[in-house]
C-alpha cells in the first residue's frame, strides 16, 4: 500500500512525519538555503558566502537534510581540486518558491512590522511607567 | 525618514532585522500558530489543544511575538471567568496564507519526500556494506 493510501499528512499533528519536513524547510538555514540556491547552482564555499552567518557545520548539515528529502541535488565531479555543486530539483523549486514568496513579503512589509513593534514596546514602557 | 526608505531589507543579510521577523513566522510553533488562527479565532486552551505538542510557555511565547510584529490580535473580555481570543490581524491574515500554501504542499507532497529518503538511506546503508 502506498504510503499515500495509508492516511493523509498533517502538521497539527506531533508524531506525523510532515511536521518535521515542514521544520527542514523552514528552519533558519534550511530557508535561506533554498532561497539562494533558486537563483543558480552555488559551490559549498559560494553558498557560504551567501547565506551571511551560517557555520560550515550548519550549512553542511542543512543541505545533507534537504537532500535527503529530495529538494536538493549534490553533484560531485572528478576533478582535482574536486568540485561539488549543489542545485535544486524539480521538487525542491516548488518548495524554494512557496519559500521565497514568504521571504518577499516579509521583506516588503518590514516598515509596517518595525512600526508595530515599536508602538508595542511604546505601550508597553507606558504601561510600567504608570 | 521612513525606515523603508534607509534601506532595503534582506534577510540573506545577517543583521537585518527581516531575519528575525522570518524566523517568527517559520518558528516552528509560529508556523503552527498562523496556521490555526486562519481557520478561527482562538481561546488560548483551544489553540494549545489545537496544536499538539505545544507547552503552555512556547505558545505564550509565540502568540506574544506575533502579537507585537503585528500579526496576531489579542483580546481580553472584562468577564469572570476572563475571557481571552487570538486571531489574525490583516497583516497577519497575509503572512498564514503564505505560511499554509507550504504547509499544504509540504503535506501533500509527503509520498515522494518519504520515498526519497527511503532510497536515500537505502543507498547510504548499501555505500557502508560494501
Amino acid at each position: 500500500m502506498p504510503v499515500s493510501a495509508q492516511l493523509p499528512f498533517t502538521v497539527f499533528n506531533k508524531t506525523c512525519p510532515s511536521r518535521l519536513v515542514l521544520e527542514h524547510v523552514t528552519s533558519r538555514w534550511g530557508v535561506l538555503a533554498l532561497g539562494a540556491l533558486l537563483e543558480r547552482t552555488y559551490r559549498f564555499s559560494e553558498l557560504r558566502r551567501r547565506i551571511d552567518g551560517v557555520s560550515e557545520k550548519m550549512l553542511a548539515q542543512t543541505l545533507q537534510t534537504l537532500e535527503r528529502d529530495g529538494f536538493v541535488l549534490r553533484v560531485a565531479y572528478p576533478e582535482i581540486p574536486p568540485r561539488v555543486e549543489y542545485s535544486l530539483t524539480e521538487q525542491g523549486r516548488e518548495a524554494a518558491e512557496l519559500v521565497l514568496a514568504l521571504v518577499c513579503w516579509v521583506e516588503q512589509r518590514m516598515p509596517q512590522i518595525i512600526e508595530s513593534q515599536q508602538d508595542r514596546d511604546a505601550k508597553r514602557q507606558a504601561g510600567q511607567a504608570a
